[in-house]
């Protein structure tokens, strides 16, 4: 079919912003996923899968900055001529499945999902137009339990994926603390509000300046971008300076003290405390240590939807790029509570609250924090002498598999030299020699290639590297497998950084 | 935010083809690819994950009947004009990637995927747009033992999914063996050759009367469409007959033989005849049963890019449809030998093989086949009787989560009934009753809803019922986990179904 291939090779790439990950990068990810899961699952979450697409008006357009139709997701027309686009994230599906089938429901529901979502959006390092997240949600609860349950689920979550105690901090807050502020100084205009409310989310990266600049008049930023401010009154932007100074490393009936003698809360605000409240005497209950778990009014989070209790689950290390600067890891997850967004098929009130993390991400944080696992050992290679001894080869391989070590023939057409170098790059702990010889002598030899690694650091001088044989040995054919296991056991290789 | 609200309420439905997945569904899937993702690591696979989107000319054109450009998949222009769209299989995003990456690779090349992949083709029962894959392939071996390792461990990845032997058989042919019947008979014409080999592809479903018909003029269907032929010559049409006839049932060295003296297969048959006899012979080194994998004619698989071997697996069982109806379960995957798609890049032919199967489609097979296991059960709920015991039920919840047993906080605000019905819809083995009283002797009422259900289906007067208060025990406190633990192990429901 020679003449089917198109006039012009077209190029080996893959669309900017999508990455392809190999063996140890899959196998992290894959790793959080099913301990998070295993643990989502024994809190009585189950799991649900929806589809990759939505339509584009079920979606609806809650990404922060995308004001336009369809900016920020990847959108096409149907054959119908309706327009849909692949999730941006994981809660507006589950709000399209809670409606649809709400009436079939357990209530309150309770579900986890993690899978790909995609955004359209400039990609650049370490920002990609599409990456895993892993969500917990329970909807059709207002009790504080529920916002209480998935924070410290969370908690127990980000553990079983490999942090320790102290290296995350939970971040808590109420939108309703700022609405309640915005109602109290006459500020009533939506857009103005929420305008306010993404100023106040970049206080951790700005400062009260930049933020202060965001809430007035509008701020210049380094790269010569103007931003418009929301020119709020200034007794308001006073309250909230005030509201954000009163962050502090207290308990968080502390916090909440410190809030409440700020004042001018307005209804919503005293409204947010109560709630603030209930989830700290759950907390408490659910025995989540005052350090793991902190209230912080100067969370906030970007996306428009929120309506009660935000979360923000932060890193808490120094930790160093790619570089070797230090840089603050800084968020890996997030959610809060989102009363509307069910309601916006059904006009019926639906309580609902979640928590959602990057897998990826955590997948990093995780590295930065030194708590990347071991690599899983490649494959023990057997090595081609020739055709005639094919059969020997294979048993090999099939008893390793058997006895469940890793395994397999070297299935290329390259010489001895070759072999042990493909043997090397694959990581394998060892390769498995079977000449006419010691086929004939019912023996086989095994190279242990970790053992050869180490000595070949040592001896400098070639010859003298050649003459030790490091790391091989001649042993029956019968003693394959436990020699295999002896050397496996033996090697404490911690990376995979083999090829 | 409620003027944020759109005007109209969008409807909560999600576009044709895409389907909602939950909890055992989910759970079934999930299991087969962690087995069989076990098995093809222990092989010496390893795992890749690329993106979604590749860019169109990258993916290529090679879904069935698909000729015009972007026909098939769901296709975009990124921001810089390029078309780019969604991968319709995990092939050609491997080929992709082995030709990106080829310098640096270990060669030969094994690793495996599993992930959605997407057609932009009408929707029907059973018939989805986006749906699970798992390919394992190896790229840069020619060896007949690199195409019998795929078939060995595609047999034993299905064994590890939960299908017995004898449910299954791989039935294995060579393309080369019509492209030399097609060189002797004068066939030339590519389009004619594939529009033949599409025909032979249908063979199972039309029969020969059928394929004669799709190889001479065309052909019309019950439906009234009518297909164009591939109007081969009358002795081409006449050996192929033949050809097909040859399938037995018998060893697969005596089907090699039965097609060896039809003749007529040329220079390119008697290679494919060579290659067969090869991947015979490694199969038998790797133990491989000579009823789980036959040799047969008939199987062609239809996508173009196909160059040698070919691979197609299918379920030896009668199973019954949602109505009642006998049908036979067909395929469940397959693949072969494609030594063009990486040079489709690179210009330099590299030789590759693999096997594909639909996750879903494979978890229907399981159930089809009755493997499908016991759903995982639902959590122990936790009845609220009022606010002022929150902590004693938050205590117990969080005592049988650390005793690894799932549960949950009944988080809704009907009474006791409807709490009731909750526990049961989720599937919940018990029901943790924690009044006034129980607390303050220190005690605990479980309801084992298991028992409550067999002995409500004997018990039909409703007030004896209520008063034998089946499956319902107090005993102390501290013999909460036990007693559940013994709950749960005396459960034997076999399925999920309690929704």
């Amino acid at each position: 079919m020679t003449d089917a291939a198109p006039p012009a090779r077209p190029e080996a790439r893959s669309p900017r912003g999508f990455a392809d990950r190999r063996g140890a990068d899959v196998a992290a990810e894959r790793r959080i996923v099913a301990r998070v899961s295993e643990v989502y699952e024994r809190w009585g979450f189950e799991p649900l899968e929806t589809g990759a697409f939505e339509y584009a008006d079920a979606l609806g357009k809650f990404l922060p900055d995308a004001d336009r139709p369809n900016e920020g997701v990847f959108a096409l027309q149907d054959d119908d001529e309706q327009w849909m686009a692949l999730r941006y994230d994981l809660t507006a599906p589950l709000a399209r499945f809670a409606a649809q089938n709400w009436e079939t429901l357990p209530k309150p529901y309770r579900r986890y999902a993690f899978g790909p979502v995609w955004r359209n959006e400039k990609p650049g390092p370490g920002r990609f137009r599409e990456f895993v997240q892993c969500d917990a949600d329970t909807v059709g609860s207002d009790r504080p339990e529920a916002d209480a349950e998935i924070i410290a689920m969370a908690c127990e979550g980000l553990r079983a994926a490999g942090l320790s105690d102290g290296q995350a901090v939970v971040r808590v807050s109420n939108r309703k603390l700022f609405d309640g502020l915005f109602d109290a100084g006459d500020v009533t205009d939506p857009v103005q509000r929420l305008t306010a409310l993404r100023a106040i989310d970049k206080y951790d990266r700005l400062g009260w300046e930049g933020v202060a600049a965001l809430l007035g008049e509008g701020r210049l930023d380094e790269s010569g971008d103007y931003t418009k401010g929301a020119r709020l009154p200034a007794a308001v932007t006073a309250t909230i300076q005030a509201f954000l100074g009163s962050a502090g490393e207290g308990s968080r009936s502390q916090t909440l003290d410190a809030i409440a003698r700020i004042g001018g809360l307005g209804a919503a605000g005293e409204a947010a405390l109560t709630e603030l409240s209930g989830i700290d005497r759950a907390l408490a209950s659910m025995g989540v240590d005052q350090a793991a778990v902190r209230f912080d009014p100067t969370i906030v989070r970007g996306l428009e939807y929120y309506t009660g209790a935000v979360f923000e689950a932060e890193l808490l290390l120094d930790t160093t790029d790619d570089k070797g600067r230090a840089v603050r890891f800084g968020s890996i997850g997030g959610g809060g509570r989102y009363d509307d967004l069910v309601a916006r098929f059904t006009g019926e009130a639906t309580p609902a609250t979640g928590f959602s993390f990057g897998v990826s991400r955590l997948a990093s944080a995780l590295r930065a924090a030194g708590r990347a696992e071991a690599a899983r050992r490649g494959p023990v290679v057997v090595i081609v002498f020739g055709e005639a001894d094919m059969q020997a080869y294979l048993d090999a391989v099939a008893e390793l598999r058997r006895a469940g070590i890793a395994a397999e023939l070297y299935l290329g057409r390259a010489g001895m030299k070759a072999q042990m170098k493909y043997a090397d790059r694959r990581g394998a702990p060892a390769a498995i020699l079977l000449g006419g010889d010691e086929i004939a002598a019912g023996q086989v030899t095994i190279k242990d290639l970790d053992a050869g690694r180490a000595l070949a650091s040592d001896l400098v001088d070639n010859e003298a590297w050649k003459a030790a044989r490091p790391g091989q040995q001649t042993v029956p054919r019968g003693a394959l497998v436990g020699t295999i296991r002896g050397i496996i056991e033996a090697s404490s290789i911690t990376d995979g950084a083999h090829e």
